[in-house]
C-alpha cells in the first residue's frame, strides 16, 4: 500500500467509485462544478488552483472576461465543490515595477511551502513565461521575479526544499500555439535565480503512446508518496483538427525528481463528456491542481473542461500509482 | 435614453428578457430559428439578411447545399420567426456579362437605401469581392458593379449618404481563411466607382481584448441613433483548435464613421449554446443584419450559428450603447 | 431497377427508411451501435470492416487504446448491430519478418476474393503504407507483402479479378495529416507487385462541389451491379476549424473502373448528429464497409463517427445510383 | 513591321545587339548602370522609373536606405545611363493628411498623361496600396488619393484615357511575401474614384510555362503600337529556396486592353549575371520603365537586378512583337 | 584494393587530382562543361545522365526551356566533354496512350542491363512520379509503365537482377518541394509490377551528420565491386535561406542491398565554386551518372550545378571505399 | 572624443581607411582570413571569437566539419590576422556529466572577466541553450551549467560586474530558424543561477528599420567607455529569398545596461561583397568579437561571412558612437 505523506484532510471532498467505472480516475457526477458564470465578469472559469486554507479551501481562478482576457481571481469555498470567486483579479505589491506590470495572467498552481503559499503562473513579459508570488492570506499578495525567460508555460514548484534547493518543473515554449514542449526542473536557492536546468521527460515520438506525442506539460503540485514524487500532467495530440489534450501521471524519484521512474503508457483521464468535448477550445481536460488526504489515500483532481468550465475527478493514491506502474512505458 | 432614427417596426418579433439573463443580449428561446433544412437542398442556412417588407419581411438567405455550394435565396415571412425560403436561387440581371458571371456568392446584406433595397454580399469574381445589386420586390434582381478589386468580405452599405456621398464598410482579405482583418470605409458618388478609403478600426494585437485578435468585420447595417451609428460586428481569436467568432459593438461618429467613438472591450453575445458550439464550423456566431423598432427601441439580431442554423438574439438600443460606452475599449 | 450482384443475405441488418427522411441514406436509430467501450482497452472503435460469416457476421475493428495506438482487433456478431471485439490485436504470420513488424495500424477494410478474406489497411513501415493479408477463419491471419512504397492510405480491393488482375484503388499521400488526394486504381498478377496504376478520379477544385475539395479517398468494398460499380468513398473540405469528413458516390464502368461514370456532386451522408459532430475529431462520417442483399437490393453502410464511435446508415442500390446519377457533376 | 505611336526619342540611350546574343532582349555591356552607392544613404537602387524630361530624362527612384527603409528619391541624367539621384526623398503636398502620412513607399511608374507625369508606387497605408501622384517639374509633387484598398502592388497606369476613362493595371495582394498574384485592370473618372475592375490575366499554373507560375505583375507604362498595348511584365517561380522574378511580354486589345491577344510562354529576360544572380534578393530581374524611339522602334528597358542595383536592356518593337507572337501561350 | 565489375572503358573522361586537393572527389578545371545553353531552347542543362555508347557516349540530359519547362533530351559526345544536346525532346512510343500523356519529365537517369538502355526518370501523373522506359539506339524509345503511385522521385535501377529480379532504390515524396525523404528498394520480376518494398537507409535526424538531415535521394546507377555496390547519393540540409544539396557515398550489400555495410558521414563534394553557388537554385550539387573504367578503377561523376549547368568529377574505387569506411556513421 | 576604457592593446590588427570607403566600418582588403579550410576537416569556419592572450591572440573558433556537424576549436595568432586552428574540438571538464554531455556547439563569444577567459556559446541541450565555461590558457577548459533554460541564443557577457552582479545578454529563441527574437539581460550571483531578466531592446517592426525588423541578437562583448557600453548586434530581415543578417550598434546605460541610449536606425555593415552573399548561407555578416586599443580608439571586429568564411572589419570608438547618435531610432 502506498502512502501519501503530509497532514490529513478529512473534509477532501469526495464521491466514490461509481459501478461500472473503468481506469483509475473517475468524474464527479454533478460536473462542472463551476461553469462559465464563476464570478460576475467571466466568459469561461478552468485551469485553475485550489489549496485547504482555514479550514475549508481556498484559491486562484483563471476567468477568462469577457473581453477574453485572462487574468487570476481569488475565490473561497467550504466544501471544495461551491465556490466563491472574487470579481476583482489579484493584485499583487512587491518591489520591481517592471515586473509588476502586467500583461495577462493564466494557468495558476498554488503551492504550500516555506509556511507560504507559493502562487506560479503563466505571466506575460514581452512572451509568456513564469510569474512567480505567494500570500499567506489570499488577501494580500507579493510578487516576485518572473523565474525565466521567456518563452514558458506551466511552471510548478516541489512542495519542499529538496537538497537544500527549490525546485519548479516547467515546459519551455514558443509565444504561439506551442506544437512541441518536453518537461524540465530548474532549482533555486532563493526563488529568485533559477540555473541547474534538467531535462526531466519529454513528448513520446514514437507512437507507443501517440496521445502525448505533441508536448506534455506538468499539471498538479507533485505529491510526496514513499515511493516518490506522484506526478499528474497533461499530453497533447495533433489531429486533422487540433489539439486534444489528456491527463497522465508519472512517478518520480524523491531526491532527483528529474528521474523519472513509471510513467503511463495509457491516459489517465480523456475528453469523453460533452463539457470537455464541447466549448472554447474543444476536447481539453487540464489538470492544475489537487487535494489529498494522506489518512485515507483519497485525491480529488481538479481540472479544467474545454476551456471554458471547471471539473473535479477522483482517484485514491493506491490506484493510481498501480495503474502508473502496470501501464507504464 | 439613446434613440433609434426611422419608422417605427411595430411587428418586429421579439421576446422580453428572461430573468437570470446576464449581457447585453438574450437568446430567442426557441432557437435556431431555421434549421439545417431551411429549403429543400440545403445543407445548412446561415449569416442571412432580412428587412420588412410589405407589412411582414423578406430576406436574403446563405444557404450551402449538399454539394456544399455557397449561393443566395430570397425568402419570406410573416412574423421574422417563421421563414420560407425559395428552393432557387437569386437571378441578377444587368449590363455586363463578366460581372453577371457566377462563382460563389454568400454572407449577404439588405440595405434600405434611397427607395431601394441594396444587396451586398462577397462575390466570388478571381477571389471573393465584393457583390452589389438591389431589388424592389424581391423577385427581380438588378446587379451593379463589384464595388472592390479582389480579395473582400463583409461590404456592408450605410442606410443614407453621408457627406453627399454613399459609404460601404468591408474588409480586406486574403483569399484563404484570413488570419488577419480590419475594417475600412470606402466612399462612392454612384455606387459603381469607390475612393477615399479610410481605415476605421481594426483587430486589437494587445491582450486587452482577445476575442478581436485575429480580424474583425462589420455585421449588419449600422443603426442610425441620436448619439451616433451603433454597429454591430463580429471579432475572431484563433485558438489551438481553430477560429471563434464572437460579436461585438461600436458607435461610429455621425457625420464621419471611420472615427470609432466607442467600442466594447467585451464581446455582446458569443458560443454558448450547443446549436452555436457543434456544427460545420464549430464556435461561431456570425450577425447579418438586425429588425429595429424606434418607438420602443427593441433590436432583433440575425445570426449565423456554427455556419450551420439561424437564430435570432434580442436587445434595446439603449441597453446596447450603455454597455458600448461602459465596457469600451 | 438496377441489381446488385452477388448472394442474398436475407439476414442483413436493416431499418427501414423513417418517414420525413431526406437523401439517398438514412441513419440507424440507435446508432451509435458501438461506443468508446468497444473492448477493454479501447478509447474508440470505428473506420471498421464487416463481411457475412458463417451465418452471421466478422468484423475487423480499428480500436485506438488508452495509450491512442492504433491497431486491429476481430469481433464477430450475430446479428450485425452488437458486436463482440476481441481484446487482443489481430496477430499475423507470414513469410518475411521486415513486413511483419509492427508499427500502427488502422481504417481496416475486408474483400472476400478467391475464396478467402482478404483485409488490407493503413500500415505503419516507414510511413503509411498500405498492408495487406489474408484469412479463412477470423483466427488465423497470413500477412502479404505491402502493396505500395510509403505514403498511402485506403487501400481498398475489388471483389474480382478484372482483366485477369487483382484491382486496388488507393489514395497516394504525405506522411501528416495530408492536405491533397486523389484515387488510383493499380493492377497486380499476384497481389505482391502492382503496377499499370491509373488515375481514376480526384479532389474536385471548383466550387462546384467543395465538400471534396481538400481530398477523397475509397471506402467500402466496391459492389458489384449491372450497371458498373458502386462505390462509395469520403470527400473533405478544409474549413476554418479544420478538416469536415462526407460521404459520396461513385459508378464506375465495370470493366476498366478507373473510367467513372457519374460521380455524386451532392454528399450522400455528412455529419449532423451529436455523435458524428463531437468526439475526438469532431464533424468526421467515414465509411469503410457495407453489408448487401442483392435478393431486396438492400444496402447497410459501416461507419465511423468524429473518430470515436461506430454507426449504421442503410440505402438501397435503386435509390443509391438513382442519386449518383441525378446528382452527377 | 510594328510601329509604336508617339513622339521621337532621338537621344535614347542605346547599344545595338552584340554578336551572338539570343532572345528578343540583350543587356547593356556596362550593366549595372547604378550600384549600390545611389545617393549618399542608399543600400541599394532599384526597380526604378525614368521619362524623358527637358531634353534629357528624370526618373523617380526605389533607393533602400542603410535601414532598410523604402523611399522614392527623384534624379536627373543627360544621356539615361548615367544618373545623378537626389539625397532627400520626395515631398508630396495634399488636400488630406491622412493620405499624406508616409509608411513606407517602393516601386515606381511614371506616366505621361493629360500634360503632367503621373506617379504610381506601392504606398504603406495599414498594408501595401497603390499611391498616385503627380508632378510637372520633378522639383513640386502632388499626392492624390490612395487607388485602393490594401493589399494591393504594382499600379501601372495606361498613358491616355481609353473610352473616356483612366485605366490602371495592378496585381492585388495580401500583406507578406504573397504568393499568388494575377494582373486586373481598373478605370476611373477621375483618378480618385476606382471601379469597373476587370481580370486581364494570371499566373499559369500549369507546367506549360512554369516561370510565371506563382504570381505575376505588370512592368513598366505600356507601350502603344499599331497591333496594341505592348506591355512587359514580371513573372515568378517558387523554387526550395525562394523566389526567381523574370520577364514576360504581351499584346493587348488596344481599346479593351483587358483582353490579351498574345502572351509569351518563354520568358524574355532572366537572371543569367552576377548581378542579377546575387544581391539583397537573389535571382530577380524586376522591369519597372521603358524609353521608346518610335523613329526607329528602339526600345531600352530600366529594370531592378537582385533588389539591389539597376540596369538598362535593350529591344526594338519589331523583335518584341514578333516573339511574342511566336512563343505565344 | 577495390576492384569495379564490368568493362574497361579505356576513353573514360579523366584529369588526375591536382596538387592540394583534399577530400575524396576533384572537380575538372574546366566545368563547367555544359552551360546554360546546352540546345537551342535552354535556359540550363543540368541533373543528366550519360553512358558509353558505339565508342563514345550517350546522355539524356534535363533541359529546361525559356518557359522553364522540364523536358529530356538526347546527346551524344566523343569525348565526355563536349557534348552535341538535341533540340527536340525525347518521344517515347508505347502501348498505353494514358501512360504516354506527357506532364513534365526530369533529373534521368540510364541504366544498362539486359542488353537495353532502360531510362528512368521523375515523370509528372497526377504528381511526380518514376517514369521508365528503353531504348536501343538513342533514337526510338519505348516506354513502359510508371514504376510507382505518386508521389515519388529518384528512381534508380540496378545494373543486373539480384535473386532473379529487378531492383530499383526511390524515394518516396509529397508534391511540393518535399521536406523528407528517405531511400527504398523495391523487386519487380517484369518491370511493370513491383512489390516486397524494403527501407535502405534514411535521413540523419541527429546532429552526427546534419548535411543529410532533411533528405536523402540515390543518385548515380549503383557501381558493382568486389566489396559491395557503390552507391552514390545526394543529401540535404535545409538552412534559413533554402536547401543546401550536397553527396555522399554508401556501400550496400552485394546480394541483399537493402543492407547498407558503410555510409559517409561526411560529405564527398559540396558547393564551393561559383557555378555550384550560384544560379537558379544556389547551392546544389545533385549527381546522376559516373562512366567507370574497372581496369584502372577511375570514376568520372556527372553531376548538376546549382540547377544550372553540369559538371565533372573524379574519383577512383579505391579512394572512394576507402573514404566511405573511414567515415562512416 | 568618446574612449574606451581597459588596457592598450598595441598590436591590434588594423588597417587605415581606405578612400572612398562610406559609413562607420570598413572591411580589410585581403578578407577573408580564415577560408573554408581553417582546419583539416572544416567545411566552414565563421561566427568566431578572439582575445588577446600572452602577447599575441587565441581564439575560439566554429569550425563546420564535413558532416556539417557544429563544435568549437580553439586557436592562435600571432598577428590577428593569420590563424592555426586546432583539428581537435574543445574538451571541457567540469562537475556535471549531464551538462558535459555534447550535442553540439557553435557561435562561441570570449569575454575577460575577474581574470578567467569566460567561453559561451549555443549549446545543445535538449535545444539550444547558453554554454558557458571558462579557461585560462586555452589549453584545459572547465565548463559550468548551461545559464538558462531552452530555447536561447547569442550568450554575452559584460566584461565586468554590475552592481555586484554579473549581467548576461541573450536572445530567447524557438528550436528552428526562429523567425522573431528580442534581447534580454540577466543577473547572476554566481554565474550559475540567473534572474532578474530584463528587456533590453527588439526587433523593429515598423518599416523605420526594417533591416531588423525579424530579429536581432548580441555580438561582441560590449566595450566600456566613457559614454556607456557600446555593443554591436546582428539584425535580421526576412525576404522572399529568405534571411538577409546585418550589423547595427547600440549604446547601453553604463549602470543599468537594459537601458538603450542610442541604437542605430541603419545598419553598420551589410553583405555587399561575394565572400558575404555566396556561401552555405547567402547573405550574412555575424559579429562574435572585437578587438579594442583604448591607447588610439582602433576597434577591429571579427565577424562570420555567409556562414562560411571569416573576415575582417575596422572602426574607431569615435566613428562608431557618433555614428550611432547621428543614425539612432
Amino acid at each position: 500500500m502506498a502512502k501519501m505523506i503530509g497532514p490529513a484532510l478529512p473534509n477532501l471532498p469526495w464521491q466514490d467509485r461509481p459501478a461500472g467505472a473503468k481506469g483509475p480516475v473517475w468524474r464527479y457526477s454533478a460536473n462542472p462544478i463551476i461553469g462559465r458564470d464563476g464570478n460576475r465578469q467571466s466568459n469561461s472559469v478552468f485551469n485553475s488552483a485550489v489549496v485547504p486554507h482555514e479550514g475549508g479551501f481556498a484559491g486562484i481562478f483563471r476567468c477568462d472576461n469577457r473581453a477574453i482576457h485572462m487574468d487570476l481571481y481569488a475565490g473561497r469555498s467550504a466544501d471544495g465543490f461551491h465556490w466563491d470567486i472574487e470579481d476583482e483579479p489579484l493584485v499583487f505589491t512587491g518591489a520591481d515595477a517592471e515586473v509588476l506590470r502586467k500583461e495577462y495572467r493564466y494557468d495558476p498552481r498554488i503551492c504550500r511551502l516555506d509556511g507560504h503559499y507559493y502562487v506560479s503562473w503563466c505571466n506575460g513579459y514581452h512572451g509568456p513565461t513564469i510569474g512567480l508570488g505567494f500570500t499567506d492570506d489570499f488577501k494580500t499578495f507579493t510578487q516576485l521575479e518572473n523565474a525565466f525567460l521567456p518563452f514558458n508555460r506551466n511552471g510548478v514548484l516541489f512542495p519542499r526544499k529538496i537538497g537544500g534547493r527549490y525546485l519548479m518543473m516547467s515546459r519551455p515554449s514558443d509565444n504561439g500555439h506551442t506544437p512541441f514542449g518536453d518537461i524540465f526542473v530548474s532549482e533555486s536557492p532563493d526563488l529568485v535565480h533559477w540555473g541547474r536546468h534538467r531535462y526531466m521527460m519529454g513528448a513520446i515520438k514514437s507512437g507507443e503512446s501517440a496521445w502525448q506525442a505533441t508536448k506534455i506539460g506538468p499539471g498538479p503540485i507533485p505529491i510526496e508518496t514513499d515511493e516518490g514524487w506522484l506526478m499528474i500532467y497533461h499530453g497533447v495530440i495533433t489531429t486533422c483538427n487540433g489539439f486534444v489534450y489528456r491527463m497522465g501521471c508519472a512517478l518520480l524519484d524523491i531526491d532527483e525528481p528529474w528521474k523519472v521512474l513509471y510513467r503511463t503508457k495509457d491516459y489517465i483521464l480523456a475528453p469523453y463528456e460533452l463539457y470537455e468535448c464541447v466549448g472554447d477550445v474543444p476536447n481539453v481536460v487540464f489538470p492544475c491542481a489537487t487535494l489529498n488526504d494522506p489518512a485515507t489515500g483519497r485525491i480529488a483532481i481538479y481540472y479544467g473542461c474545454a476551456d471554458t468550465v471547471t471539473g473535479i475527478a477522483f482517484t485514491t493514491v493506491d490506484e493510481l500509482i498501480q495503474y502508473t506502474k502496470e501501464t507504464a512505458l
